[in-house]
């Protein structure tokens, strides 16, 4: 088993810093140590007891290190990957935890020698909220992270990975990265953007004042993932486009046909849909109270 | 004042068997009868507590009544109206709890003789659940009831109606039906259609099964409205017909905007627009924690 004493986290925000305190509540006893551009954040996190110590520079950071978790916004992946490249031990395994896997794999790619010890990595799990006061211990409990290896990722540092997930309370599975691509533009990248589209076109709305004065628990439910972070989110669309593009396209196929089946009054076609969608949501609620 | 000595109400599910017991609750000393089709779930009303009798025939249910509720879906209030028209007081006052207003005023003007008893309300509260079993007695502290009032109405009436909902712990205001039907279309009604929507989207693609399967938290809020009841929804949408199309088209347009700008790769303005989003909704977030 390959041992993993020394973890470097780039980006200590909810993701990274919920990921070090569940391994220090299970009880890791290696070092954790911390990397970003927001030196006050790294601050904190240190402060708050969530990583060991920090650097601000990316390069000496991962010196030395077993492991690199990069729980950054998909866009950064890349400039960091080359920062960090020069310093990279040759058995350092790295992981990600970001929303889009093939991007991250093209990354990877471009720019390290070789991806033998790159298990890239996605926790679903997450809130609305971010940065380090956000982060909890608990949150991967009983939660799944994927994990897509690439033919070329060393059995090992898929293992290592998967260890150490499993210790912060999560159910590893593995899937290809376009696979988990495709899954996730669905139940998560288009429900983001919808979220966020639905809030700003209401938000435009001259009474918008007054129709948000009038939203109820229903509503705050609806439109909570619409108060996720814009940059991320933004980068989830972009380096996920096809994918997203394709649930999109489909969504507003379905709702154009919804809309003509209420101007024409037919009443049989829209009750049909809603309770075709109310049964799948019903049936699939164990997975909801469960996470 | 008013007295109302003796309730009716009309639809003993979650909205209707609530305010009977929020009014129980907060020390309401009248009698509380309940009416409707199903013989079973007004033997459970009675058994529960929530009501102190019951009668399956509508007519009858009614007479002697100073305060009618219709808590029944839009479609079934018309229907309800004329069968109890001959069993109404001169005194009593007929209110609903129906998510569209000028529907139901226009059931009833088109069934009663006068509107001078009319006092059209809509509890903003709920949950995707239905049925007595799902009543509980503190559903409205706090929430508002809106209350769309005619120019016929008398004041007594109107102030009766207000001072229930108000012992209930609802925040009672007044609107105009037309008003309150432009507001929930855009806060309430728009958002059903597209959790509905996306949900059957889902639920219609080939890989389903296992997209439901790695959703998470975010996902199961979004998608919690796709829970409620079809026919009620159904009939929302048909009752406020247009202010859901124009809602329903706005959306569409900024859905296709966004869209095209994730296929330009346009990621300024997809920022601009998901920062735009999450502003509006942190701005609102009071609102949400205190509902």
């Amino acid at each position: 088993m390959t041992e993993v004493n020394r973890i470097c986290i780039v980006g200590v925000g909810l993701i990274g810093g919920s990921f070090a305190l569940a391994l220090k509540k299970a009880g890791y006893d290696g070092h954790i140590s911390g990397a970003g551009r927001n030196i006050e954040n790294l601050e904190k996190a240190v402060e708050l007891g969530v990583i060991d110590s920090y650097s601000a520079d990316l390069s000496s950071a991962v010196v030395g290190c077993d492991l690199v978790l990069l729980a950054v916004p998909m866009g950064a992946m890349k400039p960091v990957l080359k920062v960090i490249k020069p310093a990279l031990g040759n058995n350092t395994i790295i992981t990600d935890a970001g929303s889009v896997k093939g991007s991250f794999v093209r990354d990877a790619d471009e720019t390290l020698d070789t991806l033998s010890r790159v298990v890239p990595g996605h926790p679903i799990a997450g809130t609305e909220k971010s940065g380090v006061e956000a982060a909890f211990a608990t949150l991967y409990e009983n939660r799944k992270v994927i994990l897509t290896p690439l033919p070329e990722t060393e059995i090992d540092a898929t293992e290592a990975v998967r260890c150490l997930w499993e210790m912060a309370g999560a159910e590893v599975e593995c899937l290809t990265p376009d696979h988990h691509d495709r899954v996730l533009a669905a139940t998560s990248h288009l429900p983001h953007v919808v979220a966020f589209s639905i809030v700003d076109t209401l938000a435009t709305l001259q009474e918008s004042e007054e129709i948000f004065r009038y939203a109820a628990g229903g509503f705050h439910d609806f439109t909570r993932i619409a108060s996720s972070d814009p940059v991320m989110w933004r980068d989830v669309c972009l380096t996920n486009r096809e994918a997203v593009l394709s649930m999109m396209d489909k969504l507003m196929a379905d709702l154009a046909q919804v809309r003509d089946q209420i101007e024409q009054t037919d009443a049989d076609a829209i009750e049909k849909m809603f309770s075709r969608a109310k049964s799948a949501r019903d049936s699939h609620i164990q997975w909801g109270r469960k996470q």
